[in-house]
């Protein structure tokens, strides 16, 4: 069924509703799969329209995910989702049916896949490219463990350019693990990006012929059947490709039509004959089965909540920051040709669109790649050109050597912009970016800030690529302010801060607020409030550079000032507030101080503003903890 | 000329010695390199002698390295050497001919290629796989200005297996950049690995053809040249395999002599007439023209000096902290069978060369592929067995978003031995450890302990291994203190530290001194110095762990504490003393504290012992710091 609304009311799925385990899946007649992948669908609609969330990807994987668990033993084989956001038919039909419209919320299903949440979890993704590395793992330990079970991991073709996915091929074939990769191929590589890998793929459709298995689990090349013409093919052409799969040593099957149920249980059945690294090409359709997802994929790759509120939301006018550093990266380049743009298959999410359409020569998609994303800045900035890498902060994670190595230890001069720094809400522990500070302060010669708003974003982004060096600008996921955003690019002095409020200064006795990035807006309204209440003077600083520091505006304040406050949206754990308490020892300031910021654990997904509260990082949690503190501090006077 | 002795006087070399810029070789009859490469070899062989260093990489580039500089206009075309260990000959080449012995040494010649050294040194390397990612960076760069130039990156088949080179690979053929790259095949990945790369190479070997290139630039397919078979073949095959390069989107061209001066120069010149990616196979032997290094390239990878000194330094008697761990490792793998053990291709270097023999079925190593081995253990614990990853401190950062989201993330228990923490001396900077504790401690769950010897190394180990989540001991490079290693292992309670000393107990002011890791035995010696010449009473505590921290001993310390002072070999910014000052702010104990540690600058190669003393961390240095501390801190009372 071809579908063109998401169902407001909860849809009608009698066998669907029967399935509280994959068990009842398979006690199932053959011939009722389809009628399960229909329902299935229909009620994934039904729920995304709840929930918001994740969706194209969601309902392409519909037959694949009825035909796994219908011919493998799931728990005790082993299903690995590389991602993990098209989960969420796994989740249905392993018995969080009814949960699925909770997902995303605070105390609802993880966004991802998460081993606390279901046995059927076999592994918490997120970050792609993960599940063969860890399904090898799996593999390797059973086999060593002599307990026989099957380990599939499902990637998606865009997950597949990112290095660590060819690493764990490369050491799959050299331990000959049994392992089943399917490579769901759902064409989003091929229309988003031409690099070497979605070539091949190409390459492996137009080669007129496919890789079919017997039911012995045979290999048998056969040509293109019918649907692979309609759906994929626009010529046929004879000439075998070089196969990537074969050559690093898999066995390779397909391409197959990952929407014929039918199909992929015999395909899925035979395979299991086999040993080895085997991995099977599927095709399938981004949104398939309904209508406008299948005509626009990527506009259709998450949806919001199809809910209607009594009372809509305000529609805020203030710019996303994405889009601040966007609009930034075209001024900028407008300016200087030396300006080079980079990003990791992130063009929407990091606010280029308008720039790669403006200067498509000057903009570098590379893929799920993020290696290769901080290093290929380093090349170009040995030629004299200035690259500016957007990044997010999780995902710069995967370029951490890069950075130490390629460009902070030669002192390139290459520009980050880092998005989703802090929490990020709805997507949970795996996207939060809580580390930065930590991962980047102890790394000599990079310059980093975090600003208090969206104008002072843009002025940061110019600052970093003014600065001759390597400098990092790190800002949060959402939208800012509502500040007026100056047009004129204008550098900040490196390493200054900006004393922002200076409240009851008759007092002799100060507390004295460091506060970085976000956090700057609410200790306004916390120093207001301190100030009223407390017989004090209140100083709030927006710090802006996390490295180098503003040690003189410290050395300053330290005379009057009789408690530190630092204040950010961060681990506490060696985050800006550790880095004013270094200098302040280093100094030898004797004073208390007050850090604060994100706790030592990993934080499960609510609203951002929720999070943000249960921290006690919202004004009232960060008025709340000065207060006691001052209250201890006055004791110690 | 095969050679089977390290000269210990220089070598006439007439032809070299006229050679100060690569354009004084490209002036030279080309009938005359087979004699440079002859000059270059033996004073290779001389140099090294005196310097120590790699060496059997550098023997196995020699005709390469002329051919490069011969055929290419260096330095307005770009070499970026991979890794940058086999990069000798082009130094001596471009004008660093007689500083050569000095490599290694404290202001002599860098490791490895490095920016500030040469403009011939394109890009500073020293981690692997970074040549082709900088290289596009490079060729897109050049494209975009509108400067013709080559660009070739040399690549050994050992780097090909990490990801970064395949994403960047991938990456080049979406540009159709104008790159070349060297596949450098010097057979180590086949002798010493089984992966799909290597695997992949042997069966491009045994087709039984290669792609030779004509002069015009065009590929031909021709049998086998002789040489092949002597050197490499064992059979003959017909069938053709599959080609990774081509799939990918490579043109291909290869298996060539490396050694053959005059073919590679051929291939070369034709190479430069076409456009686009472009793939180069040459086959090299690691150690070539040594004898004894040819016959075991393993051994010879790198060499001590050779030059014999007046008295022969004292065989030190105490192990290796590599060795520590890996009988460790056999002891613990012996006692419980769930062990398993993961090394990137640092099974010598991490100590593991024994246990790899006696459990070969739980020993894994997976090539350089640093994020896939973080991942694979993950997967491993998912089945209830108890990986340890043998990594060293410089390479975790390769494996950091695998650190974070699939082991910490998911409380995954996983034992990290991390090597190499701290200075490392003659390797320099690229292979530093200094920033560990910093992106590690700001991760929830994560255990990270540092020993003070090597006995309690081993049992730290221990600690890790028991400890049912993720944890890590980073040990330093070389030798231990000398103390006797206990044989039963024995569990430390986690998060707690030692009192190792207390001296002048009768005074009421103390001076505690928290040391982590290898600074703890200078402490000691600190602390009896301090105590003569102050009237202080002085605390040394081993705290073992950086997290968790030890703050009950902190809280308890702080009663009597007049000064706080925290050591340790890493960076100050965000390090264990870090830690220590945001406990006391957390606990609003307000005294002055001495953060002692590595600056914020990335250090020059030299000897270990002098680097420390350089830093103001050997005893003297530490000594001098606090007795300054002190007096600020008596005039603050």
């Amino acid at each position: 069924m071809l579908y063109t609304e998401i169902p407001t009311q909860r849809p009608v799925t009698p066998l669907l509703n029967a399935i509280d385990h994959p068990q009842q899946l398979r006690q199932l007649d053959q011939s009722q799969l389809e009628q399960v992948a229909d329902e299935l669908r229909q009620y994934i609609l039904y729920a995304a329209g709840q929930s918001g969330g994740h969706f194209g990807a969601n309902l392409g994987v519909i037959e694949l995910t009825v035909a796994l668990h219908y011919c493998f033993n799931t728990p005790q084989d082993r299903l690995i989702w590389d991602v993990g956001h098209q989960a969420y038919p796994h989740k249905v039909l392993t018995g969080r049916r009814e949960q699925l419209p909770t997902i995303r919320s605070k105390n609802g299903l993880a966004a991802f896949p998460a081993r606390d949440e279901s046995e059927f979890d076999t592994f918490g993704v997120g970050h792609s490219s993960t599940a063969i590395s860890a399904g090898l793992g799996m593999s390797l330990a059973c086999r060593y463990q002599n307990k026989p079970r099957d380990v599939v991991c499902i990637v998606g073709d865009g997950a597949m350019t990112a290095g660590m996915a060819f690493e764990a091929m490369n050491d799959a074939v050299a331990h000959q693990a049994d392992l089943i990769v399917i490579l769901n191929d759902n064409d989003m590589s091929i229309s988003c990006s031409t690099g070497g890998f979605a070539k091949h793929l190409a390459a492996i459709w137009e080669q007129g012929q496919f890789v079919n298995i017997n039911a012995d689990g045979d290999a048998v090349i056969e040509p293109h059947p019918e649907w692979a013409y309609t759906s994929r093919l626009h010529q046929s052409a004879t000439q075998e490709a070089d196969n990537l799969f074969k050559a690093i040593g898999f066995e390779y099957f397909g391409p197959f039509d990952g929407h014929d149920v039918q199909q992929l249980v015999q395909v899925l059945n035979a395979l299991k004959q086999r040993k080895g690294p085997r991995l099977v090409h599927v095709y399938t359709k981004k949104g398939k089965g309904f209508a406008p997802a299948e005509a626009d994929p990527i506009g259709y790759h998450a949806i919001a909540k199809q809910v209607v509120l009594v009372a809509p939301a305000k529609k805020k006018s203030a710019p996303k920051y994405s889009d601040v550093f966007g609009q930034w990266l075209c001024d900028e380049a407008a300016q200087d040709s030396r300006l080079l743009a980079i990003t990791p298959a992130m063009c929407e999410g990091s606010g280029m669109v308008k720039f790669a359409k403006q200067y498509p020569e000057r903009f570098f998609d590379v893929a799920i790649a993020e290696q290769h994303a901080v290093t290929l800045a380093a090349g170009m900035a040995c030629e004299g050109l200035k690259p500016v890498v957007a990044i997010y902060s999780t995902f710069l994670q995967r370029g951490y050597d890069q950075l130490v190595h390629d460009v902070a230890l030669q002192n390139l001069d290459v520009t980050f912009g880092i998005d989703r720094a802090g929490l990020v809400g709805e997507d949970g522990p795996t996207h939060a970016g809580a580390y930065d500070y930590a991962y980047m302060r102890t790394i000599p010669n990079l310059v980093i800030m975090a600003p208090k708003d969206e104008n002072e974003c843009r002025q940061m982004l110019h600052t970093a690529y003014a600065y001759e060096g390597p400098a990092a600008v790190r800002y949060p996921r959402g939208v800012g302010a509502g500040v007026e955003i100056e047009q004129k690019l204008t550098a900040l002095p490196i390493g200054q801060a900006e004393i922002v409020l200076e409240l009851n200064s008759q007092y002799d006795d100060k507390i004295s607020i460091l506060a970085f990035g976000s956090r700057v807006m609410p200790c306004l309204k916390v120093a207001e409030s301190l100030a009223k209440q407390l017989d004090v003077a209140v100083t709030v600083v927006n710090m802006r550079f996390v490295k180098p520091l503003d040690e003189n505006i410290i050395q300053q304040l330290a005379a009057t000032t009789a408690l530190f406050v630092t204040v950010e949206e961060h681990a506490v754990m060696a985050g800006a507030g550790s880095a004013v308490n270094e200098y302040l020892a280093q100094a030898q300031i004797v004073k208390p101080v007050l850090n604060l910021g994100l706790p030592d654990s990993f934080l499960h997904q609510a609203e951002h503003a929720q999070m943000l509260h249960d921290c006690g990082l919202d004004a009232e949690g960060i008025e709340q903890s000065i207060v006691q503190a001052w209250k201890k501090a006055l004791q110690l006077v």
